[in-house]
């Protein structure tokens, strides 16, 4: 059903799998749908290439856009998996939703990613933590400056192989001054504006030596909330413990995940509001055992310390910490390397 | 020093200035100007036309993109006039800089616009009311999708011819439950995805029959704050009174210049929070007079009447009132019919 040009010029052969920045590098196929009249048009795949906008497109002036992130993995038997997939298609449909964006129909989503990932299963790359990073999205293309919602739009997906994300030993910052999201805003949603609007704070903060900031509620800045694109874990003792999601928070596909898996290990978990001064004195007091951010690119992203006004601090380092189970436990069913439990895993055939 | 491309085919001829829906048709000529290797490139000006972008391009993906708006008028005798561009320059770099995306030199700026505009001439429309709507924007072109600041950008300016802007009579809803913008957040610029978010809740008060949605604070609901694109005063007795701009409200030009034009004209103006309870409670007695909104597009805004929860409340139709005083007065200033006495209006020759 969906229409599908071929490239002539494989880009593959040119491509260093041993050394890919993060996003940088796109395989030789992208998936494009258009909403026009009333409905989303008939998909097409063709070769990755530029799109022609008009300047006036409301997606640079109004900032109607959402996305989706998600990979593919690929086992030693050469078959293709995707994790909870349907979570990602939900998800980008409330986003869309919030943005007045049209919805997107399940089966356009569903036969799209399997048809580009056939098409372009030589950019999936074998071994754990290889894999083709699967960006959806959704952009207003139809012309005109006047702010109100556009009756054009784009949905995409675009595909970049991505290698194990390590990024170095991370800090963060909690924000005491800067927000991302306000109670009855777009937080919760993946739109694009939630991201460029935490670029320069976390400048500053890089600047203080740490790498992302952890954001906190933007009105007392006491509960701590999320990061720029993870959730974040707190593990007090052996008790595992992260914010509930809300109008502000991302609801992760991951966190949602590790909260199945400490469930399921019986790992303590408290799904609660958490202080900036409970994780602080816990710091203080030695109780607070590690700190990690949950997300596709990373999966689990273990934190080696953090800052808050003017104190920082520094974590232990586990033996058997509970990222390392969780990172492991997640990769090895996102490679179909052991059972699927919970019925996560989605073969593309 | 901008290099000039001019149209061979001027779309002016076939444009219908007697019916135009505002930012929907644009003139000639556009200005382009790329950031990339650290610097601002030389700018050019070029027939209006679409851009070629990688759908990797951060805009799509992280919303990096900021806007201005301002108008040129043309007077009785072909004279070109702008409105306090200055305000409009600094804003946009106050946008940027928010935004993590470069500053734009001044020079570059306002040459630009005055090129363009001399260029474009015979699209601005003599007339109280009629102006060209110029539309300076930046975004966010280097591809790649890491969420991070991209290293490249687009600054542009696209003109659109317009008239007088009438809405219909307009009603607005005081916001329960969606906002805006956060404490700490990017409310205070024009970043792209402010807009976007606004879109849905005021969808919902359209079919409430409201036309516009008044945001309240995020974190209470309790104090009005501005509407989707204009600052909003009300006046109680004889007193106009309007919020102070924060970090989460545009810091407007028209609302800079009216609080001006009432100092100058001795009517009595209160800069404070305005609380929903004060509002409603002055609307129930009768003291209510008059709201409107101030904003370049609409230069000032009559509402006539507004929603707060279940109730629903009309405006008395005032001879003497203040938003016709204003409108006429900036109006003229704006079209050079009177003395320029505060150094408002800058003239292009
Ligand atoms: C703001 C934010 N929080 C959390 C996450 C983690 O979500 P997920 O686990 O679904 O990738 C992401 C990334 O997708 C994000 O953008
Ligand atoms: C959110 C917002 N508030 C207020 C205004 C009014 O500002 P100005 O008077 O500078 O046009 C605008 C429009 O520019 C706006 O976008």
């Amino acid at each position: 059903m969906i229409e599908i040009q071929k490239t002539t010029e494989s880009k593959i052969d040119k491509t260093n799998f041993d050394n890919l920045a993060f996003g940088q590098v796109f395989s030789d196929h992208m998936m494009e749908c258009d909403y026009k009249d009333g409905s989303w048009q008939k998909p097409i795949i063709r070769p990755y290439g530029p799109l022609s906008l008009e300047p006036s497109a409301r997606v640079f002036h109004y900032g109607q856009a959402v996305f989706e992130g998600m990979k593919a993995y690929k086992d030693k038997d050469d078959r293709i998996w995707l994790f909870r997939p349907e979570q990602n298609f939900e998800r980008i449909n409330k986003s869309s939703a919030r943005m007045a964006i049209p919805e997107f129909p399940k089966e356009y989503f569903f036969e799209a990613l399997e048809e580009l990932l056939k098409l372009d299963k030589d950019w999936i790359k074998k071994g754990f933590g290889n894999s083709l990073y699967l960006r959806p999205f959704v952009i207003a293309t139809e012309s005109g400056v006047s702010a109100s919602a556009a009756k054009e739009y784009k949905f995409m997906i675009i595909c970049s192989p991505a290698q194990a994300y390590y990024s170095g030993e991370v800090r963060v910052k909690f924000s005491e001054k800067y927000s991302r999201a306000a109670d009855g805003g777009v937080g919760f949603a993946k739109a694009a504006g939630n991201y460029g609007a935490q670029f320069y704070p976390t400048n500053l903060a890089k600047e203080e030596g740490f790498q992302q900031i952890i954001w906190t509620d933007a009105n007392s800045h006491e509960y701590l909330e999320e990061a720029g694109t993870m959730n974040i874990f707190f593990r007090i003792g052996n008790k595992l413990v992260t914010a509930p999601t809300n109008d502000r928070i991302l609801d992760g596909v991951t966190r949602k995940s590790v909260l199945k898996l400490a469930e399921e290990n019986n790992i303590e978990v408290e799904v609660r509001r958490v202080s900036v001064q409970e994780i602080v004195e816990a710091a203080r007091k030695g109780e607070l055992k590690e700190m990690f951010g949950s997300g596709t690119a990373t999966v689990i992203n273990p934190i080696a310390g953090f800052g808050y006004k003017e104190q920082k601090f520094e974590l232990p380092n586990m033996d058997d910490s509970y990222a390392s189970f969780f990172k492991d436990t997640l990769m090895k069913i996102q490679y179909n390397e052991t059972e699927d439990l919970y019925n996560w895993t989605y073969e593309v055939k």
